[in-house]
């Protein structure tokens, strides 16, 4: 047993290779079968050809409410020279789908028969033979195929399996998945206070969700802890248990970091390491002829390993290939650089612009849950290659519908929660999708420069005027044409303490030297409304105690406010509220959103002023506080051009 | 209450905006929520936006495996100076997901660390502040939005929202949608024997698997007698536990037909009568601010107006609208007549031929569920045209991949057994599906003349020469680029009851006086070979009592000796063991398929070839029996063009 074979840095086609052709050697990709009700089998895969039981009609069959004739009786019939037909002799009323009897071989429509009493109808048209008469086999003739093998059963296939008097069905069973979430760090959800290190579990979730999208049975194990006896038993058990195992984690070089070790010795390690970025630290082995697959802890490598070779695999035990992704031809908006030696996936978000589709690399953070959430698709930079340059063609696989991709609207900048307001807004009433990327109002200004975004959220002061963002407009982005949109008037201010025990009122406090101050990154809109307001009202910042530490977002000064390694920072209400910490207002800031008018239609551009004076946006935003609408949907600016 | 509208044949946009404006004024599609554990929402649609309740990552984190340390310390590292530091006072090592101490302020890689003793760290690089540290909030910040509302959520959406702290989050609650089969005859499935007139009930499932596709939960009540008070009880009880009630059958004129009254009676009735084919008798009402739906009972009218109508109205009870069909642009095939009055829709299917995708229409006849199973799509002739001719552009509305309709072999023309194996095996292994129609030899020539499929089973004898196939090829498709291959040889024989009581061992029996026998009707291939050999031994058709009599289908002459309404046909062995008759076998016939050439390209074709070889079809068509091999796969003719 135990034949490991450790592999560092496997290019993917080779390592699929590898894996599929020792697990079918292992006999590790079986399919399994079951028998289920038709009713019951929406969805499923069937494992045979099925054939009709019974004809459909199983009898001669009345297409018609009408009655029943014979064909002869009706000769010559015409409105001056009308049959007369009697009951039972000549005619009978039948539904539709009643059986028509031997002795008739046609059915004259209700609405042509005239009643001249009870039991003489009055035919002007004479019926041809077998007219509104189903025959037998119409439909379906017993015996006859209507689904062959590994077609997936549709409403309709049921209807006409039932229809055909096939009540149960063979279908692939689902594959059984088990999925161990290992580490000790992490912790089930619900959780309400969490200790600095603790992660909630996620990934497993994750893909169970991915097992179910691909036709297979999830069973999520307990988490296993950090521990090589622990992780064994884990794996014996699921092994059990399922038709494949998947350990989520551990599968790096970390120091607790025992999956590979573990498959190798319980059975065959057929693979660790794949050439692709992210997702390097993958690992596949097989144990009691079962594949057992170790996908990396960040989300984003953990989804790439999934679907990159979990996929294959699931689909495999059900006699299946994966479908193949939707591809959509589009242009790069940016360079982009990769390693010589991997298969590189970035996730991107798509726009439409005129007749083409441009594609923004998404931040390639391996641990961003919102990367996956935000992107429309996926981007392969082949090994081999050093990188793209901005206009280069490229395919994107999409990760949602192409209608959805037409209905995105990409805000690169600064971000606000009123643009969340507005997102939700857009996507419920005007079917638009609102995707927005946290880069700061400078790298907005750099995104609309590149024309990577739609718009973008800035909030800059020009310290020489106290006006905001006209003249950084007029400086980084000469010669574009933008709109310049109201969304908010928000407060900024001092975050302190719940209950503010160290009495902070305003801007002079922070000179004060027992209150540890924390600051944001040098061009950072706060940074720069903190230096001006400092200015004005003549504070010395070398007074200021911790006028050096920077963070770089709200959030960080905030978070750093709240574990108590400062007193007190600038920010925004919002980062106040997120954290639980106290306001103490200072200034008032304009929060604009810049458009680039070439990339947006006229029809997007009015959903947006639509949504902006929506009452639901307005309640939501004033609801939460710290904002007031008085400029919002305002045109602060137009460029010339 | 009660106010009935009844309306005879109502356009369709017209009927929907009248149901829509009634039910809205009724506050009939009220969307309920519900909230839900996030790890069991795969699939569901957000009540209202969700937001991280954390952030994440929620504390400064270590992006590697490696060691903390302060950036300052490593200044001027370099492998000429490389700096020693000190466990404790200088570093601490991390694993990947660990914090970041708030004294360090960067990690240094584990591979770039050289231990010179347990605790001592050789560095050669200097850090950058904050390398490898995940700043909090870096994917997601504390009460940033991470999906609006009406959103549906898939694995990702699951992974960010566990990642973000959230639990259980509000979703639609699934509308509950009550589907009352009606009708005296229905049967439920799985009854081994059925009398003429009675049907396996087969719509509600049909329905229901409709309803589980758009969002809701079917619950599928008893079959509902054809009498007023057994349909007024069951739509009181299923409007009691559902969202909307659903009635199918019924909704005709036919003599059993109250629905339309009895909700009327009940609740109000909205609408009686859509200007569509199928669909026309639909009805729509309202019962206790619930919408209530009567569609037609034949399977082909029922999808369609469950689609047209039921489903608009089933995501307006989940606050959504129904996504839009995948529309591809076609050239039909040929010529089509519509009514001007009504709102035609047709099924067909698709070929891709060259750079544009031929349309086929269908038979249109509404009880077919193997139309709607082999459909590719649905073409609309809208009121006011009184058809449309062969060549004309239309859009399709796709019901299946365009990767499947891309992988489709069309076979329109006699049908056999055969046909089915070879299509399970090329849908198995060849992923290319056959979809076959079954008009007869002589209409399969006509499709091939037509361009209107890709390739015909046919059995025609000339009887001049005792040849088959070739000589009507050379006479209809004179000119076409075709192909004949040998599919099969098969036995034609009399079908006899079981024991073949009356002793009938060849074509000379039919001539008995007690013998009952039934024809196929001129033209069939069968008729042609019957006429053949009765003319080669001599046998007078005018002393064969029944030769007169004729059914058009194999399966409709088996059925006439099967219901004992005569005592003998001339058949395939399939359609004896089809329905339980002895066979007598007569001869032997070739069952060819012609191929058109230009429609078929090389690779599909190499796969054709495949499939006739492959063992697996071989075993079963023999197993079957009635078969021989001995030409399977042998071109018997191609043309000169």
């Amino acid at each position: 047993m135990a034949r490991s074979v450790y592999i560092e840095n496997m290019p993917l086609d080779q390592a699929l290779t590898l894996v599929m052709n020792r697990l079918q050697a292992g006999d590790a990709l079986r399919i399994q079968e079951e028998e289920i009700e038709v009713q019951q089998a929406l969805g499923r895969i069937t494992a045979e050809p099925v054939r009709a039981r019974k004809s459909s009609p199983h009898y001669p069959a009345s297409a018609m409410d009408g009655i029943a004739v014979r064909a002869r009786d009706t000769r010559g019939a015409s409105e001056t020279s009308p049959v007369l037909l009697k009951r039972e002799q000549h005619f009978m009323e039948v539904d539709t789908g009643d059986p028509v009897p031997g002795e008739f071989d046609a059915v004259i429509m209700i609405e042509d028969v005239n009643y001249k009493d009870e039991d003489t109808a009055e035919i002007i048209v004479p019926a041809v033979p077998w007219q509104h008469v189903r025959s037998v086999g119409e439909d379906l003739i017993a015996s006859q195929m209507i689904i062959p093998a590994f077609f997936p059963v549709g409403p309709f296939e049921i209807g006409s399996l039932l229809t055909a008097g096939v009540a149960a069905i063979k279908v692939i069973r689902k594959p059984r998945i088990a999925i161990i979430p290992t580490g000790t760090e992490i912790v089930e959800p619900g959780q309400e206070t969490m200790q600095a290190g603790e992660v909630t579990e996620s990934n497993s979730r994750m893909l169970a969700g991915l097992c179910e999208r691909w036709g297979a049975l999830p069973l999520r194990q307990p988490i296993a802890r950090d521990d090589r006896e622990v992780l064994r038993d884990a794996i014996r058990q699921a092994a059990r248990q399922a038709d494949m195992v998947v350990v989520c984690s551990g599968s790096s070089a970390g120091r607790e970091d025992y999956t590979a070790e573990v498959i190798g010795e319980m059975g065959e390690l057929i693979l660790h390491g794949l050439a692709t970025r992210p997702g390097k630290p993958a690992i596949v082995g097989m144990l009691d002829q079962k594949p057992v697959l170790g996908v990396p802890g960040y989300p984003v490598s953990a989804a790439l390993v999934f679907e990159l070779i979990g996929q294959p695999l699931i689909y495999a035990l059900q006699g299946l290939k994966p479908p193949q992704p939707t591809v959509l031809p589009a242009r790069l908006a940016r360079k982009l650089a990769s390693s010589m030696g991997v298969d590189e996936f970035v996730h991107v978000n798509l726009a439409r612009v005129g007749t083409e589709y441009l594609a923004f690399p998404r931040n390639r953070g391996a641990g961003a849950t919102s990367s996956l959430v935000k992107s429309d698709g996926v981007l392969v930079i082949p090994r081999g290659l050093e990188g793209l340059q901005a206009g280069d063609r490229v395919n994107i696989s999409l990760n949602r519908s192409l209608e959805v991709v037409d209905r995105t609207i990409l805000a690169i900048g600064s971000h606000d929660l009123a643009l969340d307001y507005l997102g939700n807004i857009l996507w419920k009433k005007h079917h638009l999708r609102l995707a927005s990327t946290n880069v700061g109002s400078m790298g907005g200004i750099m995104a609309l420069k590149r024309k990577e975004t739609h718009l973008a959220g800035i909030h800059l002061l020009d310290t020489a005027t106290g006006e905001y963002n006209i003249s950084y407009l007029e400086r980084y982005l000469k010669g574009e044409n933008l709109l310049l949109v109201n969304l908010v008037t928000r407060e900024q201010g001092l975050m302190v303490k719940p209950g503010n025990p160290l009495g902070i009122r305003g801007l002079a406090d922070l000179a004060r030297p027992e209150i540890r101050f924390v600051n944001r990154q040098k061009g950072a809109g706060t940074r720069i409304l903190l230096d001006y307001l400092l200015k004005t009202k003549g504070i010395d910042p070398g007074q200021i105690n911790g006028y050096e530490r920077e963070e770089f977002s709200h959030l960080a000064v905030a978070a750093a406010v709240s574990n108590d390694t400062a007193d007190v920072s600038l920010g925004i209400y919002a980062s106040c509220q997120a954290l639980g910490l106290e306001f103490v207002p200072v200034a008032s800031e304009r929060y604009d959103i810049c458009i680039l008018r070439d990339l947006l239609d006229e029809d997007t551009l009015e959903a947006l002023r639509q949504a902006m004076a929506d009452p639901e946006f307005v309640a939501e935003t004033l609801g939460f506080g710290g904002y007031n609408l008085d400029l919002s949907g305002q045109v602060m600016w137009r460029s010339d051009s």
